[in-house]
């Protein structure tokens, strides 16, 4: 092994030692980048095209030194981030990392591996079983979506982000369902969201070839109990109608915890109504699924069992790190027959799941051929931590969430707009001169908006629903901490008083 | 900043110090892992279930420590693996990496900030607009395919797999073709490639609903000059004959470095004929992209001008690691007019790109919302290596198979199947009392597959091309050196020796 102590005739493609240097450095870089996140303005303050007028037009010919880089990441770089993992950071929902991601990710990429069938890395698309069996038992998922002990077709993957997981389910009802119509009918397939799905629910529908004016996206109101949840009568309704025009119903995608506002649809009811019209159900669970590793929140997944696949998104809550969402499904076999194509290259002794041969090959589950090793990072992240730790960081989280909402309940110039679930608030301030005006409304609010982002000190999003304009307070960093959500605040009510007196 | 000193009270999720001790002893992990990576057998030689067998059943209550972690992957992982990354893998297509890339990709974890608009980090877009175009110039794409100096509509965008390329250009052709035909009209679309071109293209025109009858292969032979490449001709009289029948021809994908045999498409010719009937002309060059930095492989690109969109990926040859697809495309106007959706809480300043906002908005360039930092890891590998180093390597690698090839012509009992292009060379062992009968070529030849893979030596796959079953061997892993091809012959020599005497 001594050839690796020197520079290989390749071009020192890797040396370990040089490498264990370099990355020495790379590690305390980022230590020190963490040190000093509360120093940066959360939203990046650079205009358009800032950044790319500082760099080179050119790739440069020779090699260049790592200080050199660090120096461009710390002069250029940093400087046109919004720092997504700063405990003042806010808006959307988060995408939280952690040592333990941060070194699974490292493992990932230093072993390389894309595992894309059993026989090209056995322990990927093994690990990969085991840590979804682990998390779906985390979250209560009945046993028929798991590998184990279920129904020998459930299972789950990791894909990278939400619109894998719709593609491939939509993908495998919408074969079941040409079997049945026709190719000849496929324009007639109608799939259902609610207004709050997941906009990439439209936008797969549209990029996988579902007819355009077949994609319905039932209204939702603000009405008590589940504002903003899929009225599953609505729903009903709008099936019949498209039923009696000769249409046929497809897909049905449930929420669990929308995007503007975390509604949670009815899942039992919704369940009834893809029953009954023989549709595909699936639950997007994109950010609140992690909250159903604490038993006070799974009652939000009740009639999940009549689901017919289920995902959430490790990768914004569950500290795992960018591109780790999580598809169960219960019929494996209908996305398999869906998705298989085996050129003569992939073939081996392993390579076709049938009933005689049950192993996985994840090829079969997704559209691309090459695949990360994922689930090394998710293992990781749910061994360094343990459950009761991750528990803990959920219910932290709502805490802080319930303190915001104390405080802004508090101060009778604001309104609590949509009641919090998990850890978001919606809320907006109110002048009592605007007279109810919604527009004169949504201009104050957007104005808090600009006031509190441009100061850099904190970074907070907006959303209209139910043609209300109001602002998202959502907590979820892994450095948040009470004292940032009571700087928040204060820094919102600073905004209010100067808005208010002007 | 004291408190990153101490444990916080969200339950220690990160603490710079912790972080650093731990990353420490990761790459330490790392560095080892690759000093001793010859030691491992290449293609695993576990059974399906030995590693799920050896892990437990659901996630640990308590956290565990890294130790327990990093001797779990040295005893239960690492033999599980097949290791992509050893001097002595040669199947396939190599996806390389590099010291570069595992820095590169730390960073991007270490901010993990989801770019999916301009705003939400500003830096991730620009950085990646830099990074497209100096990879663009590099292997000598005409400008329209740059955001700098073109047309204005031009420009790349990094992907994890070529799925990716295929979804977000037959999209947009699609998108283009119904606004002249009518959404009724949708399954009249026809799609063309060749049988060489990457299962992908098949698998992802499916999913995305084009007609399953209308998915053309064009068949190949091996031909001299240019075997198994798709040919102008045949590809236009299938076309003669769709149009005949009322269909309507939409994309045209070539390639420049089949999967099976590095075949190469006359992107002229076939350019001739997609501006013929209108149709969107795409080319994969997903392995053979990389070598084109060399001046000497560029011509393999002539007619690329001509085409409206093309992608490679450096993770396969260009050291960059997993999940870097590279797509460059002159009209993205037609993608984000295909692909933007934007909900509410979504917009911003800066979140529409207009002819009066040119700003780049990468979510209406992709399906998912989400992005990671991906272009930090290519900038970094580009930097450090610096392109003369990069032209080396790719150089290096072909010479090694050069050497490889000059091996197998030399000793009669083999023959080479396909003239080696790029760095992959394809032949088979002949037995000449076989009396040239096809099926006892292909038996002996796997079972010289069996003998070599199973000896855990080296890693070689397989490909029926034209009706032949043959080896390919292909060279592009950082640490492969001379030694290493001599000692795969050398064993495949042992092989054959073995076999021709039973």
């Amino acid at each position: 092994m001594g050839s690796f102590d020197l520079v290989n005739s390749n071009g020192n493609l890797f040396n370990p030692e040089e490498f264990r240097k370099q990355a020495y450095q790379v590690v305390d870089f980022i230590a020190n980048y963490y040190t000093q996140i509360e120093s940066y303005p959360v939203l990046s303050q650079v205009k358009p095209g800032d950044i790319r007028n500082q760099l080179p037009n050119t790739a440069p010919s020779q090699s260049e030194s790592l200080q050199a880089i660090l120096k461009d990441i710390t002069n250029v770089i940093i400087p046109g981030m919004t720092h997504w993992q700063s405990p003042n950071f806010f808006a959307f929902f988060p995408n939280n990392v952690s040592t333990a991601a941060l070194l699974g990710e490292m493992l990932c990429t230093g072993f390389n591996c894309p595992g894309f069938s059993w026989q090209v890395s056995p322990a990927i698309t093994e690990l990969e079983m085991v840590v979804m069996d682990w998390l779906a038992n985390m979250i209560n998922l009945p046993k028929s979506f798991l590998f184990s002990g279920g129904s020998g077709t459930g299972g789950g993957i990791i894909q990278n982000t939400t619109s894998d997981a719709i593609i491939m389910t939509l993908h495998a009802a919408r074969d079941r369902a040409i079997k049945k119509i026709g190719t000849e009918n496929m324009l007639k397939l109608v799939v259902y969201g609610s207004d709050q799905t997941h906009s990439t629910f439209e936008k797969v529908s549209k990029a996988m070839g579902i007819n355009p004016n077949n994609i319905r996206l039932i209204p939702t109101v603000m009405e008590k109990g589940r504002p903003f949840s899929m009225c599953p009568l609505k729903l009903r309704k709008e099936i019949e109608n498209d039923v009696a025009k000769g249409l046929v119903p497809l897909y049905l995608c449930g929420s669990v915890g929308t995007t503007s506002t975390n509604a949670v649809d009815p899942l039992e009811q919704l369940a009834d109504v893809a029953t009954e019209y023989g549709m595909w159900f699936h639950v997007d669970a994109a950010y609140a699924g992690s909250a159903c590793i604490c038993p006070e929140f799974q009652h939000f997944f009740n009639g999940i069992e009549r689901a017919d696949s289920v995902s959430m998104n490790p990768h914004k809550w569950l500290l795992t790190g960018l591109g780790c969402c999580c598809l169960w499904v219960k019929r494996s076999d209908l996305i398999v027959k869906a998705m298989r194509v085996e050129p003569e290259y992939l073939k081996n002794e392993w390579s076709s799941t049938t009933e005689s041969n049950p192993v996985v090959n994840f090829k079969d589950w997704q559209l691309g051929a090459s695949r990360k090793f994922n689930s090394i990072r998710l293992w990781i992240v749910l061994r360094s931590h343990g459950v009761e730790n991750l528990q803990n960081h959920i219910r932290s989280d709502v805490q802080m969430v319930a303190d915001f909402e104390m405080f802004v309940k508090s101060d009778p110039r604001f309104e609590i707009v949509v009641p919090r679930l998990f850890a978001l608030v919606c809320f907006r301030l109110i002048n009592p001169n605007n007279n109810n005006s919604e527009d004169a409304n949504e201009l104050l609010n957007r104005k808090l908006l600009d006031f509190v982002n441009s100061s850099g000190k904190i970074y907070v999003s907006h959303t209209i629903v139910g043609g209300i304009y109001m602002l998202r307070f959502c907590v979820g960093t892994m450095l948040t901490e009470e004292c940032h959500i009571i700087a928040a605040w204060k820094l919102i009510q600073e905004g209010a008083t100067q808005l208010l007196k002007n």
